[in-house]
């Protein structure tokens, strides 16, 4: 292997110079219609995924297509290097493309688009979410292979077909799969930049309970004339229960519910004031003017560092039109709860049954119904592999990366945890403004090209 | 006139001798399948309405049909007589039949069924409600007319045919019909007896208020893994909203809910200490073993003297099968308020306003939405009609009469009040397992006869 820098420089030269040619294999990819929701489109998703095994051989990988319940799953290694080995995941099926009226281009034709602010959007489904995502790592590492003839490091890539619907068979691949996977880091590429100018690194997810109550009190509805007062009114006291889930500060009122939340370390903590952040737009965006959380948090904080509770759904008695004088025997809710840090999904769903059983008034009972549970996923946020990558983010991008959280979840995040043992560093080049899921998806061609750079970098840096 | 007692006797021995025929009136009435809220009946709604005008002219009534963009309204006058002028109150129309299956008998044709206990149960749609309370009177009247050639006093009875889809035509016939209406007291027959063995006389009726309320946060749905915590939600909102409308206590907590609340007079809150009633049985029927509201209030108060405020519906964000992590824009609740004395809905409308309005959150506006509005009615107590009525009825049953409260709304006695300045008794024999709006309604063979026995009482206790 020649001088680490030259190689470099000569990888990233190649990306530089071969951009037209990256562009045709991702026109490639993006016209074949791999959508994975509808049945129609089975045999496409089958030839996207055939598509990318061709890919990975004609760069040298060992890969073929496994075959599932549902789509396949493409694995393939090139495991010649000599550093540690990372795991890549995108994914290459995609969203429908309807309402097809909204689209101003062909959604299958990527067509480049000049913009006012000088940027080019890549116009056509799936560009951001995820085969322009995808491309960015392989064709990073065609540039590796084809200026220094290897991969600076063992590297396999993973990329399914039902993302989009579910990921249904992942977990099982990903248990047959175990020692070809059993590697020191997993890369996923999915995700946003901070900035159009900052690079992040998601670094946290937080996890999931998903509880549904319901509240009877008679045994059958009652007209309000006749029982009103006297009769229990579930819908009183699932309100009451609702309302007792906070306290007058924000925070949830549910004993024991912060026990295991830790502070974010100061470093993170630091960083996210720094980093380039607008609360006030943020919630503009959503028709808000203020925070409504915990009080004395910041609105990063709360979306991405801290634990919730929050009321989904609610339903009880009459709620068509008009008006009935009704005392439903009966009212329900859905609440779910994001976790962080050490909190345990089965530890959270116990006090908060808790929490209700203890504030059932006679002639109230309740029944709970469990939607899922996962924990938070987090990386530490100081490990060598983490940090080398934002170091080699920030010499793509020339801005500091944003050590990030994310509010929701990315199961395949927490199944690489569970199943694999695999820390996570999501990485993706992505902008909120991307129309993912909806007509006229785009990628910037920045996103691609510097994408592609980032990776060559970050694949330099690991294996260093 | 003959003398009185002796008169009131020969009446009522000519009911006594003459139940078979009365019976067979009914029926006849009963046969006619006037059921308001089907189309397809409308010309047997019409057959009802003829047949009550024809009985009333066979009893010397002057009598008609009165036409309305709906069913008719039957008005029929005997004033020849010296007394006091009643208008009496019943309808002619009955609810659909269906389940069909679930009749023991032909729902149109009255069948005798005998009883385990000795009652003898007339089983058909319409039987008690109402066609069946209608003939006590009609009867009654027919006795007197038979044996003493003549009512005791001015009648008027007045007979519509709409009751059961909501009386829309009734208000602008009484408009119309103002001057022929103006009477000393109305008489409606729709309601229940206390026990079996206890006639009753329902002398208030509480008002009602209903309102729409819906809080929006959001400009749109928002997913709770990117906004949870610092979006406020309005489910949570209207929760907590709920929850503040009710004091620990079990009292409605808006700010001067209670002020034009009265107390039972002396004489009513002593008779319904003596009033058989069980408490534990009310609730039992719905499956409850307590009494949620006012602590230190009775059932019977709290149902029928004592104001609430129950919701009636509620609904927010995703209420079908499975999950759905998103934070609604908006959620929205039916609520209404029951009211006693002089509670004037427009203020309870206002101060319920006033008390969201004092508790919104910041990005959380409301609408309201109103769903009509109506003062309680109430019959003074200790009135002279009120209490011979009262004694007559206690002559039939031997029992102390029930002066007591209906927690419903009766929307005639209101419109008799406010259109007419009428006071309304409702005197009925009705029993609550009639099973009325239900497969297999029926009548007491003894409501029906000791009901036509009790206005032969009724009407000459109040000419007296």
């Amino acid at each position: 292997m020649p001088n680490a820098t030259t190689a470099l420089d000569a990888a990233l030269a190649y990306a530089d110079a071969h951009l037209e040619e990256s562009l045709g294999r991702l026109t490639e990819i993006v016209r074949i219609k791999s959508i994975s929701t509808d049945p129609a489109y089975k045999a496409e998703v089958q030839r996207a995924a055939d598509w990318v095994v061709a890919e990975l051989e004609t760069q040298g990988f060992e890969a073929s297509a496994r075959a599932t319940p549902g789509h396949p799953v493409v694995i393939g290694h090139n495991l010649a290097g000599n550093g540690p080995h990372v795991v890549f995941y995108a994914h290459y099926d995609v969203q429908p493309v309807d309402p097809l009226e909204l689209w101003n281009t062909d959604p299958f034709e990527p067509t480049l688009v000049k913009q006012p602010d000088g940027e080019t959007h890549i116009v056509a489904r799936g560009t951001s979410d995820d085969k322009g995502q995808l491309l960015t790592f392989l064709e990073a590492c065609r540039a590796w292979k084809a200026t220094a003839g290897s991969l600076p490091l063992k590297v396999t890539v993973l990329s399914e077909g039902e993302e989009e619907t579910g990921g249904k068979s992942l977990p099982a691949v990903l248990e047959a799969a175990r020692a070809e996977l059993d590697a020191d880091i997993a890369l996923i590429c999915g995700t946003d930049l901070w900035t159009r100018q900052t690079p992040a690194i998601v670094a946290m997810l937080r996890g999931l309970v998903g509880e549904e109550i319901e509240i009877t009190c008679a045994s059958h509805d009652l007209h309000s004339g006749m029982y009103g007062n006297t009769a229990r009114n579930p819908i009183q006291v699932l309100a009451d229960i609702i309302a007792s889930l906070r306290n007058p500060d924000g925070s949830v009122a549910i004993e024991g519910f912060y026990d295991d939340v830790k502070e974010l370390p100061a470093e993170i903590a630091d960083l996210w004031k720094r980093l380039p952040y607008d609360e006030a737009a943020f919630l503009a965006n959503a028709g808000l003017s203020s925070s409504a959380g915990e009080q004395g948090r910041t609105v990063l904080e709360q979306t991405r560092a801290r634990p919730t509770c929050e009321i989904n759904g609610i339903t009880g008695g009459y709620t068509g039109e008009g008006f009935k004088t009704v005392i439903p025997a009966k009212a329900s809710a859905k609440i779910s709860f994001r976790l962080v840090s050490e909190m345990d999904p089965v530890k959270i769903r116990a006090a908060f049954r808790k929490h209700v059983q203890d504030r059932l008034p006679p002639d109230a009972t309740v029944t709970f119904a469990e939607h899922g549970g996962s924990p938070a996923v987090t990386v530490p946020h100081d490990g060598p592999l983490l940090r080398k990558a934002a170091a080699a983010l920030q010499d793509e991008w020339g801005n500091e990366t944003a050590i990030i959280g994310s509010g929701g979840s990315i199961p395949v995040a927490g199944q690489f945890k569970s199943i694999l043992g695999l820390d996570t560093l999501l990485i993706g080049f992505a902008l909120g403004d991307d129309r993912i899921h909806s007509p006229n998806e785009k990628y910037n061609l920045s996103s691609f090209h510097k994408g592609i750079r980032s990776w060559i970098r970050i694949l330099a840096a690991l294996a260093d």
